[in-house]
């Protein structure tokens, strides 16, 4: 029942084109990867892969990118921007990010994380003949708390949230507390292992009861009308 | 740099009054805990342990309560009642529940959730020789997001979040993504395991980078005045 949280190590800085699956598999393989494990990636690999970067020359310039890449702005407070992005998304600036990209450069977020989750988890089960769930993970703030936490914003062959609801709990009563949001805590446990200064891009977490599915983390943005704090 | 998330099993259903720090010490000990590790243990055992359980008779009841444990009320929807507890955390009814406990009874949070983690790891200190940080932790819906995870609600031995302001990126740039909710992160790591219908109420973390300190979580709590989503 013990799960590991284990680095996937040796991945090359990535650029623009670059083969990311076929780096991750050279990378997850002296790991001995079995069935039930879950690989998760940061979402600035993804993009930098994708090509998911643009040029800005000023904070001005950041600035228009935040607004372009923004459906809309739920906030603003001076210059921090909390925007919903096209894939639904809440987060400060959109997304975009200055950290860990070259100077003069941003990262912006994958255009569809789901699909590009799902791209990777066709390769590793080609190359490892398993299924490993893929999640792509970003850093988000939330409301009501300080400090960030990672969060699955894509997801592959995994049914991203826990449906309890039925199972009894210790003394035999139906769970009230049902739906447990686990793509968000394997993101979350993952950070601990990727930190933001390690340069470890990619984990392998291991021992994870998860439900294999076709779920996506699109199917974790709560509907707008049923959201209270928009 | 691997994490590991290691299950403190053989504990018994917890009662009132029990010494739930002498109960966990009996249960850790197999486990060889070292330096840096992190013992994580979920409210309700901690509520239990401190008779924080009150009778209820009808659903009438409940609601009494959970207004009763509101400082206020954030938002309502139907039964849902959208809290600040005394402690200043938002969550659902107040953190009233009535899973995982006896028919006819619910648990209230701990009074006083960091000084519950400041006593579990006085006695851990003596038991053990070493310094093991304690995070107690609740299941939290959030804004946004489908799904629950779990949080700290209690933290002793460490910084909840770790400052990386100033800290280089891997290109050297100072990092703009800078205060990490660790403490989240390892509850969040820890419900991966303790799960809500696994009767393990208490795992160990090994492996997180933390720095060791005199914080809490109500650290984490955002002021009231620079929350955006009151």
């Amino acid at each position: 029942m013990t799960v590991q949280i284990l680095p996937i190590l040796g991945l090359p800085e990535i650029e623009p084109g670059d083969d990311l699956a076929a780096l991750l598999i050279d990378a997850i393989r002296p790991l001995d990867p079995g069935a039930g494990d879950i690989v998760v990636v940061t979402q600035k690999v993804v993009s930098k892969a994708e090509n998911a970067l643009e040029s800005t020359t000023s904070d001005a310039d950041y600035r228009k990118i935040v607004e372009r890449e923004s459906a809309s702005v739920l906030r603003r407070r001076g210059e921090l921007v909390i925007s919903v992005t096209r894939h639904g998304f809440v987060c400060a600036n959109a997304g975009v990010d200055r950290s860990n990209v070259v100077e003069g450069q941003v990262a912006l977020l994958p255009t569809d994380p789901d699909r590009s989750a799902q791209r990777l988890r066709i390769r590793f089960q080609r190359a490892f003949d398993l299924d490993l769930p893929v999640i792509i993970t970003d850093t988000f703030g939330r409301a009501w708390r300080n400090g960030l936490v990672d969060v699955a914003i894509g997801v592959a062959g995994m049914e991203p949230i826990l449906d309890l609801r039925g199972t009894p709990d210790d003394q035999g009563r139906l769970l009230e507390v049902t739906e447990v949001a686990v793509a968000d805590e394997v993101a979350a446990a993952a950070e601990l292992v990727m930190g933001k200064a390690n340069g470890v891009p990619a984990v392998l977490v291991r021992g994870v009861q998860y439900r294999p599915g076709e779920g996506r983390a699109s199917d974790m943005v709560r509907a707008p009308g049923q959201d209270m704090f928009r």
